[in-house]
């Protein structure tokens, strides 16, 4: 049974993950955590939570999220688990799990811990991004499974399962590898982009009208939040920095197709990358 | 009154222009050409033209929308204006300006021509991807309005009024210019960001389980047709290099500041990217 349930940190994460958990579990009671106090104020009167607590206040659950900033979850597990009863879980839900793993290793409670990355989101932030069913038919890759007890293993996955997640099971620095390909690096995209076209126009504010939908998707992520994301960047700091140097590599080399005139080469480039419909097309 | 409209290129943005033409115009007979008969077939079942026709036809044509890859529309267009009647309209919808005007500067016809970019679209192509209300809200840049026959212009726009389009007066250089900022240089950045993340993982195809909505967003452009934007890439390669050059130089540095463990900087950047929300808000 799931009575009480802690967010640590109400917001886009955490606090649609609350909306999702009340509305399988209603009578569970679900506790907010966060050192922003608007935020937590924001979260009880949006109905996110049912009550403020504190950080002591843990032992007392049956379940906790840790979905702070990773830097932030990095000090604060090895505490949490100090503090949670034998039969309680505290699931992490960032998005590097190395190091997160690697804190933990030899903590004598290691087994009340599951490292999990829901891959979910928007590009908006704090409890009023918060959305119901944020989760439905999102892959949740679940890190080292075999080091959660068995029972609480089960408890968990049966909760996130009912809102909608599809479970994948990865090796820490297999996931932190791959997410630094399939997320990390949009990312990093969509911000240097933003900044390219802002360095240029931004004293030119009719030019925006020329922003097509193509624009703004290709942007949208440079919304995102630098509090969150810059610690995810340290903690993956090689991988990322190997993607863009692919990332880098690969426009200058299209770069030179355009220099050279070699027009046909430039079609290769893009008939070939067409094949990310295929892709994405058989992931749905 | 526009009698007969002929649709040269029956694919995304002709077919979608087709459907909102006939909307407006119910007694308006819509002619579709096409080199693609695959196309032209497809158009006259899915009711997106009334009939094929060829190029010669043109000649009854009180209004000719030219909607093909640019490379080919420069290649038509001083043909089409051979041909066109006094009171005939031919206005082309191509991504890149200069060079369609350059080409028919000094034609007696000029005054017959009107050139335009409506910035709409998707990432599919041919007429299946055709769509009514395409062209709602959007913006729709207008170059050398002055050098088109006034009773002409005015037949045209409140068309185009009518459909939705927002007119914006430009000069060809500047049009080109600042799409590249705007347009052309988010559709490369995604394509080069599909093709680092294709030549990474593709024989790893789990690995995209782990694509979420973010990825999914920043690469979407990737699947855009190389047919048509080869040629967008060959005739505003000067501006678009000079982009490629300034968007290459960003992602540099955000990678030194990784190496150098810089995470304040890395910070700041994307802080002062944020901006975009701010921009893109404002215009919608």
């Amino acid at each position: 049974m799931i009575n009480t349930t802690y967010i640590i940190g109400v917001g886009l994460i955490g606090g649609s993950l609350a909306i999702d958990i009340k509305k399988q579990r209603p009578d569970c009671t679900i506790y907010g955590i966060d050192t922003n106090v608007q935020h937590i104020n924001e979260a009880l009167e949006l109905g996110i939570i049912d009550e403020k607590a504190a950080i002591e206040d843990i032992r007392a659950a049956d379940l906790v999220i840790l979905a702070t900033p990773v830097d932030t979850a990095v000090i604060l597990l090895p505490m949490l688990l100090d503090s949670i009863s034998d039969f309680g879980l505290i699931v992490d839900v960032g998005s590097t799990k190395s190091n997160i793993c690697k804190i933990v290793a030899l903590h004598p409670k290691r087994r009340n811990f599951l490292a999990m990355h829901p891959i979910a989101g928007t590009e908006f932030s704090g409890p009023k991004a918060a959305i119901a069913n944020l989760f439905q038919k999102k892959t949740n890759i679940i890190c080292e499974i075999e080091k959660t007890a068995a029972t609480l293993q089960e408890k968990a996955l049966n909760l996130f399962a009912t809102i909608g997640m599809r479970m994948r099971y990865m090796h820490p620095e297999s996931h932190d590898k791959h997410i630094a390909y399939m997320s990390h690096l949009s990312h990093i995209s969509a911000f240097m982009l933003g900044k390219t076209v802002i360095e240029k126009e931004k004293n030119e504010r009719d030019i925006f009208d020329m922003a097509g939908s193509g624009f703004e998707s290709t942007v949208r992520l440079a919304k995102s939040s630098p509090a969150m994301w810059t610690p995810i960047f340290k903690q993956n700091k090689d991988n990322v920095i190997e993607t863009l140097q692919e990332y880098i590599s690969n426009l200058s080399r299209f770069k030179a197709l355009l220099e050279n005139d070699d027009f046909e080469g430039v079609y290769k480039e893009m008939d070939e990358t067409n094949y990310i419909k295929t892709i994405l097309g058989g992931i749905r």
